[in-house]
């Protein structure tokens, strides 16, 4: 029934080249982080937008310190959000955020100041700068420019950056709808008490809960019964963007996912994955476009596909290409033979080394808790401090 | 003004010894995601419950096999969600997710299971063990035992494992409230047109998005006149855990928060902090126990604060200590000769090693885009390949 298995990278890549980009929609400022923009952010002023006073001080012409002059008048307060003023007198004194007065150029902080009776004296000698402690205008960048890329993932430096450029409203990717699916007559809801042969679902709520945190997708769990009917029904009247099945993809009598889907959607696009766990994941293409990802009912290999296969996929469609980064394994891990083997591990205080969370069966869930994302072991295993790709 | 600078260490030291930890609420578990364990999941069970087939295959007694048979007749078939059964007669078809027939002690996959006309053929010389692709009832852990431990910060594999616990509803810690107030008149709303001396807020928006994505507090965004009796009326009647202020912390004319906070908190807990950006942030706490953090305006001084105090004290008040991992700089960085230098980073294709993205001067906001976290770069600066504390 499994076609002849796919390698791990074959199977990402023909995944990978099936991904159609999203189109964009506009999204509220205070709802659009962790979204990925789909248009440059503008600056819509230059930045800064006037020469602007970035120490709490005495603003002057140097060219007055230069000519000897060392007491200065202090001719008023210039603050954060008064309007453009002259210089007439011989100093002001200017806040941090201010517009520099027109005429000065030279801002001397509080500190370096002897200020008594409406007089500043500055000391001989002082190592005073044209345009010091001035931020000055368009220095960061002039109008127009694109502050942040489209393909950005927008996180609170984003946020407060598209603030600063009145960008109210952020065109950002949309979000897909996507079903997972379970199937399996064992299971029964989180909420129910399950007789001594049944299980509670857990795999839809960790896929849900997994892409929703990162606004990937939007996700509905279903649970359909193992019945080739029913689940042909509900491939041909969902409406999701993309369907997930968790279960019934293996040589199980009771397995109807590979024959309902090759009847709607013929051959697989790949059936079989040289990985544990995870070997009988399965991709299929519907008519229409939509893609159809089968993975075990396995909760471990649900874990592992979410990781390696179903973030990095929900990311291209939103235009982030996700490159697994390289770490190092604080100890030997066996392995497989011939398979790829998808592991849960922790971060530990070197950001550039993990520790491999061992289970003690394929399908021991409570390894995996505590987890931070998975890396692929190569066949064969892989030694202390050898790079393995990490996926978050 | 600003009392005698405190170093960074004795800043966070001096936050974290005033922060209360949250109390917990039931969390439904389709709302769990990002939040933190306040008690303990327990397995309802033994996990698994029951002597579990993992392949595909038949069930037979192995003892039969070693007295020389090699044809089972098969007697039916045995699926997941099938209540228990017991093997009667020489072998049954058992799926993967069943209960282990009682008296059967041997699941052979199909691969290896020559299958016609209702009967079983193997070979000989077989490697069969006892009890082979079985599952055993509670071998991943007894009933009543503790699967995730209260202070887990919960993901994916938390939630999955919850939901085959039967937690619907977990005991979590609160969500504090916290307010952003931002001061300072030449500030703007967003969706306003600033005039020429005038600048759009940023700051609230980018602190209300790092903290909330992360469900770290629930955030509103005040913007307040810079006036002394307003602040004190907004600190004197807020009813939020925890206020921060963005700008009016410096020594400008303007700047009200130092005195207001004194006045109704006393002696600031610090103010002044030697570190670059944000060395006129201050720590006061109310009578009422509630603490304010003050930060200056200066947005990336804010953003640094987000990741290097705001987060961490934020966690420490669901339970999780955050310790700042260690990353290595991928080129020499000259710092601050005196003070900490707290600078966005990149992550790069190795785990462990960060790119700084350098700035055109303090209040340069679009450096950080694009930004994984800031890492502090001791007084002196750091060079190439040096490890520096990270936080993300």
């Amino acid at each position: 029934m499994m076609s002849s298995l796919v390698s791990v990278h074959e199977a990402w890549t023909k995944l990978a080249e099936r991904v159609d980009k999203l189109d964009s929609e506009l999204v509220d400022i205070t709802h659009a982080h962790s979204r990925v923009l789909a248009e440059p952010i503008l600056a819509d002023r230059p930045l800064p937008p006037f020469d602007r006073v970035m120490m709490d001080g005495i603003a002057i012409r140097l060219a007055d310190y230069s000519a000897g002059q060392r007491s200065f008048v202090i001719d008023g307060l210039h603050a954060a959000g008064d309007p453009a003023v002259m210089l007439i007198g011989e100093a002001l004194e200017v806040m941090t955020g201010a517009m520099l007065p027109s005429g000065a150029d030279c801002v001397i902080p509080y500190e370096l100041v002897d200020l008594a009776g409406g007089v500043a004296q500055l000391d001989d000698g002082m190592p005073l700068q044209p345009m010091q402690n001035i931020h000055l205008a368009a220095s960061d960048s002039p109008a127009g420019v694109s502050i942040v890329k489209s393909g950005q993932l927008i996180g609170s430096a984003e946020i407060g950056v598209a603030a600063s450029c009145g960008a109210s409203q952020l065109a950002c990717y949309k979000i897909p709808s996507l079903a997972v699916v379970t199937t399996g007559d064992e299971l029964v809801d989180v909420s129910e008490k399950p007789l001594a042969h049944q299980i509670r679902r857990s795999n839809g709520l960790a896929v849900k809960s997994a892409l929703e945190a990162e606004k990937l997708a939007a996700v509905d769990c279903l649970h359909l019964a193992d019945d080739a009917e029913v689940l042909a029904e509900f491939v041909n009247s969902s409406d999701h963007e993309m369907l997930v099945f968790c279960g019934g993809v293996s040589k199980g009598k009771k397995d109807y996912v590979h024959q309902v889907l090759s009847e709607l959607a013929g051959e697989p696009i790949f059936h079989g994955v040289a990985q544990r766990p995870g070997k009988p994941m399965g991709l299929w293409q519907l008519a229409d476009g939509r893609l159809v990802v089968a993975l075990p009912g396995n909760p471990v290999a649900v874990l592992a596909a979410i990781h390696v296969y179903l973030k990095p996929a929900l990311n291209l469609m939103r235009g982030v290409v996700v490159n697994a980064q390289m770490v190092r394994l604080s100890e030997e891990f066996s392995g497989h033979a011939a398979f790829i083997f998808h592991v849960p591990v922790a971060v530990l205080g070197n950001a550039g080394v993990v520790k491999v969370l061992r289970a003690k069966n394929s399908a021991d869930y409570a390894a995996a808790v505590g987890a931070d994302g998975f890396v692929s072991i190569p066949a064969g295993g892989a030694g202390f401090n050898q790079s393995v790709p990490w996926f978050r």
